[in-house]
């Protein structure tokens, strides 16, 4: 039995799973007005940050995410200068954009200002890049914000979002993906979160099913380890515009300036090897 | 709060992490002269099977592990005839096994039969293969048979144990990988599953250690999901006795005539890459 007052658990009824870290103390929590948003210094994953009760990163192990959310897509496009950001409060993405010197301009638009001034006080690590000239970070709706965007004005639209539950929901749809499109420049390139290859195949289908019908040319999808979410395997999509995603700047991975703690050239080939059980179900499907 | 009479949880102290099933009963329980086996109906896992309190086993995703403990070391040989299996009771890894027709004799020793006896009645599409008749069931220490088997007779040894504490500590030894080099052939390789890359670096550092020690020429760390062992992040490290690990049988992976849920040649190439941080650690490792 895990006592609620030593440990942090959440529940993934559909699955029948939970996972729980340790804490020593929950350091704050308030309800902004979108969500509760809760932090938690735990015993061995450094601080936690909770949103409506599902974890969010971990000091630990966000390294796994915010690298996989960034630099596989940025890798992938020739010249990735204009970059938004859809989500992405904790500024953790924002920072792995920043590390690219190709980027002119990264715009993160996350609707809870909160989040980033909480990820501020208690993960500035992950903030320590948003004095960067080349960020800009509004608090607005990122589905409006794309929609009123200038068509073609982007070259990577990286979704940094919750679940497709609640707030998070109309980032998961054929209407938005149409609008993504529109906003990318020739060449351009989209990626999302996309959940887990063990629980969500249906939210993996969904989300594929959406950006082909929207008009996307190429999909891949990038699998990776991530401790505090659902089972422990994660998901990102990545699609094209216009064109199919075929290799990546390999020469530029193994020559960047900047560190990394888990992503590599391998590791970017490695991420869009489909399990056996993910390629049987897509094979008839011709954009990858 | 998870309330022990719904959830079965594996507390792991030293990672201040819990991982939690949600059961509908327990179907069995019995402590053998080795160990507690347990047995859990859980509502999204299929049947579950603990060691110690340790889980070892779902029905639902335990076809990662045991596909990654056989299939990259079974193509990585040129012809696995003869190859044996240290632990491995379930009988999980000796069905992959089978399922090579390469092989010519499969001799699993586990020291506990209670083990294997329990998936016969629980996890019986396991043991499916038991009557095949390249297969021979031995219960006996794995160590004295390792010891004791005659000098160059394996092709391929796994070792499917329980963690490097209690009755499984004697098989991440020095001394017990001298004895299967010996026991090895020309060209002959082991792999053993080698804790999470998140949590045991610790344990995969001295694993590497000690069969580079016992004179093994090239080692390869393997990396995979496993949602229910520690971190949901798992690891494998295979060893070759006399030559550098270079490339795996290909063609014969893509013509396989068996069916694999997580395996193919795109995931055995993408288990390969060496996550930043591991590279780092052993750059100057030069046996890879």
């Amino acid at each position: 039995m895990l006592d609620d007052k030593e440990w942090f658990t959440e529940v993934v009824d559909a699955a029948g799973s939970a996972f729980s870290l340790r804490v020593r103390r929950k350091l704050h929590e308030e309800r902004s007005p979108y969500q509760t948003i809760a932090v938690y210094e735990t015993e061995h994953f450094g601080n936690l940050m909770v949103i409506d009760g599902f974890t969010m990163l971990s000091s630990r192990e966000n390294f796994l995410y915010h690298e996989m959310l960034a630099h596989p897509v940025l890798f992938t496009h020739p010249a990735p200068e204009r970059v938004c950001i859809i989500g992405g409060g904790d500024c953790g993405t924002l920072r792995e954009v920043l590390k690219h010197p190709e980027v002119t301009a990264a715009t993160q638009i996350d609707i809870d200002e909160r989040v980033t001034r909480i990820a501020e006080t208690w993960f500035p690590e992950l903030t320590a890049s948003n004095q960067d000239p080349r960020a800009n970070l509004l608090f607005d709706d990122g589905i409006r914000w794309i929609r009123e965007a200038e068509a073609g004005s982007l070259d990577v639209i990286i979704i940094d979002s919750t679940d497709p539950v609640g707030p998070a929901e109309g980032l998961f749809t054929e209407e938005f993906y149409r609008h993504c499109l529109r906003a990318l420049a020739d060449g351009g390139l989209l990626v999302q979160q996309s959940e887990s290859p063990l629980y969500h195949m249906d939210i993996i289908g969904g989300m594929r099913a959406d950006l082909q019908a929207a008009g996307f040319a190429d999909l891949r999808t990038l699998f990776f380890p991530q401790t505090i979410y659902p089972s422990g395997w994660w998901s990102a999509t990545m699609a094209r515009k216009d064109a199919r995603i075929d290799g990546f700047r390999r020469a530029d991975v193994d020559a960047r300036r900047f560190d990394t703690t888990y992503y590599n050239a391998d590791i970017h080939t490695a991420s869009m090897a489909q399990p056996e059980f993910f390629r049987r179900r897509f094979q008839g499907d011709t954009t990858g």
